[in-house]
């Protein structure tokens, strides 16, 4: 398992995205998740896991509601696994709580599954399948 | 310049590290930085950034506020440079808000200097000379 993206909430992409492109960043693929109400960014650097930027498309999505309550920041860390139904069981077997019980589809086509912040100390932790 | 870690403010070093297990990272390094206050436990996993955790050594620290006002999560992102001098006075040419004017003793005996969160978005951004 290795770290596939940092997400980052975020009011506006573009100008989130001037300012990451003084840390080596450029834009890799944008798009929206409609049915989480979020348009994405993907940033790659030279090395390293990708950035991943997120702009709600309205106050009552889970990244609206985030901005709300705590502004821009870090919102999740992403983990790439080959597997996400077995990985995703082995962590409801030891009793992690999750937010997404199976997977679902995710920003360019891949599974993804999210597991509730409790589950690491206030991290969201999200798995994508590769 | 490449993602170095990911740091994480926490309460407990030992709980977090058991959980951070469980997505394949292992205790790496570990020590104090009085000057910040701050107990450090560094995390490595099969591939990609390190992870930080860090744990208060009192409320009226850095990490202490941050817990008191947000919580354990996601604290800072840090970006390796090779000449940090040089990368701090590019960043303070351009305008952006730092929290430290001059490169200051991190973990670990590095040089780094951090940026202030309104440089990136509600991000604090760690520079760490390698």
């Amino acid at each position: 398992m290795r770290l596939h993206h940092v997400g980052i909430a975020v009011a506006d992409l573009e100008a989130a995205k001037a300012r990451w492109a003084l840390l080596g960043y450029r834009e890799v693929a944008r798009g929206r998740v409609e049915a989480q109400g979020v348009e994405v960014m993907m940033l790659s650097g030279e090395a390293g896991p990708l950035i991943e930027l997120l702009a709600p498309l309205g106050p009552e999505t889970p990244v609206g509601r985030f901005l709300k309550k705590r502004g821009e920041g870090p919102h999740h860390l992403a983990f790439a696994v080959a597997d996400l139904d077995a990985q995703l069981g082995a962590f409801k077997a030891l009793g992690l709580p999750l937010v997404d019980e199976a997977p679902r589809p995710g920003f360019g086509g891949h599974r993804v599954a999210f597991l509730h912040p409790r589950a690491f100390g206030g991290v969201l932790v999200e798995l994508v399948e590769e």
